[in-house]
């Protein structure tokens, strides 16, 4: 079995950047990008233009940007295996994590697996065939795009995070529309009242989109709306879907401290995790911004992290 | 007097990422660049090629990358003034920023204004000749240099910062020297017994470096070492400052919470200072990464934090 210093879970901003900051410090280090399970190279493999991430003056396809970070680190000697990390042992030191094909034992473990955003099995978004031709799960992210523009758009959901986006929206779309199952929203009471109050956001209750429609990029929405249920043609430029994420934690079975909603819990400014010498980056331990250059940033808080705990340990 | 959404005080990686996702949210962003303090651009304008900054397969120069966000920021919109951020008043609101020429009212206030690596007044170093040619104020982001491999390296200080640089100096070089003024290390006990039980490095105290010599590169320093204070001169192939950073938040004049050192206090895991409204990034609230990246994701941060107070109020 291989001992090496540092094995890297997850192959987004958060794990690239992890590596590259490990590896350039000497340190032998491995990344599961994974495989059959996630997308190697994270949420960025399924976005187009990225305009956000500082450093490119007329933005970057996220692809490029995530096998740029790729090559980078393969440059500086990262061992990137495509691999699914299936299970990992965290109770014994070296830790043990078990691939598809490969077993490494680690003198630190980075997890840095991500998170999915939820999407609504519905014809026309489920498939993938408007998906970033319309469809998204990030309004920060794709919520600028000129095709939004004094558009009609849908946010699918009723909490905090789906009042958020939609307020969010109201700044580029000409109407956004809450399509909420329920006669109620759930999210705080700021917030309803804030999505009430704005002339720009109605709220369908007792409403869903079931099928979204297009040609090319999106044009149209079917819903179902109201004590009816009455099936509805609108014009829609946009479906953002905030339904909430799932961090992809399942592969822990347990063996770290999640929250409520299963995010890794970090100690606040760090990247320490309930287990000395095992550290998180990433959207799997953040539900509050979910950028790629935040997630970047925390890989390389888990980097110098790991980098210390190696050399001092008691850190934590 | 002009009222915008956001006024961003520094230019370095933190402050562009911040301008860059306010100015995307339909927020009128300013961004104090810097003109005569500090430096335009941040620490990232004294380096040469960066290599750990994620994205670039092949590195990047220091400075193409801070160009690269200041255009990307003006691309989006940014406002980005050649002038100092003289002075602010946190006691009203709007808030109140004095540059050298304009004045500001601002719903939010974001500072990035850095922090700056004291180096002592050392001939061949401080004058520039050989600053980053061989001259150093960051073993992290400079250490793994072909020029320092297998060769002789001095760092000055005597703190945790200094012995930590120190043993991450000995991945590379073939030994390490300390160069303390006192005749005992200031760092903790723990730092302290590995640095001396480190066989690659080697503490000279009650020593002092007291010019840098060379040819193009670092080649000589020469030392004033031990009880005779005799002159020697040594082969070097860098020299590392280590004595410590200094925050530049002089100019807020006492109106935001600051640690002993000087950085700005922020709640932790977030930018929220002690003035609801104001949000720092950088390294002017992070003395413990300070890395470009991490400074990058903590703007992304800062600039959600403002957007969201601005919707919401009350998240602080």
């Amino acid at each position: 079995m291989n001992l090496v210093d540092v094995v890297v879970i997850g192959s987004g901003p958060a794990g690239y950047t992890a590596a590259i900051y490990t590896s350039r410090s000497n340190l032998k280090t491995v990344v599961f990008e994974g495989y059959l399970s996630g997308i190697a190279g994270g949420q960025l493999m399924t976005t187009t233009l990225v305009e956000n991430f500082p450093g490119f003056s007329d933005g970057v396809m996220g692809q490029d940007l995530m096998l740029n970070m790729k090559k980078q680190a393969q440059r500086l000697s990262v061992d990137v295996l495509a691999e699914d990390a299936k299970s990992v042992d965290l109770k014994v030191h070296p830790f043990i994590v078990k691939g598809s094909k490969t077993v490494f034992q680690a003198k630190t473990v980075i997890i840095a697996t991500g998170a999915s955003a939820k999407r609504a099995d519905i014809p026309g978004t489920s498939d993938g065939e408007f998906w970033q031709k319309g469809v998204s799960a990030c309004a920060i992210c794709d919520g600028a795009a000129p095709i939004f523009r004094g558009k009609e758009v849908f946010v699918i959901g009723g909490g905090d995070s789906a009042v958020e986006e939609a307020i969010f929206l109201t700044k580029f779309a000409k109407k956004v529309y809450i399509v909420h199952r329920r006669e109620k929203l759930r999210a705080s009471d700021i917030m309803v009242k804030r999505a009430l109050s704005n002339p720009k956001i109605e709220v369908l209750f007792n409403s869903e989109v079931i099928s979204v429609l297009g040609d090319k990029i999106v044009t149209h929405v079917v819903l179902k709306t109201g004590d009816s249920q009455k099936e509805e043609k609108r014009e829609a430029a946009g479906v953002f879907f905030a339904i909430g994420h799932e961090p992809n934690t399942a592969f822990l079975n347990g063996q770290l401290k999640l929250n409520d909603q299963g995010y890794i819990i970090v100690k606040a400014g760090g990247t320490c995790t309930s287990i000395e010498g095992v550290f998180a980056a990433g959207d799997v331990q953040d539900y509050r911004y979910r950028q790629a250059i935040v997630a970047a940033g925390s890989g390389c808080m888990a980097a110098l992290d790991a980098e210390r705990w190696i050399e001092e340990k008691g850190i934590c």
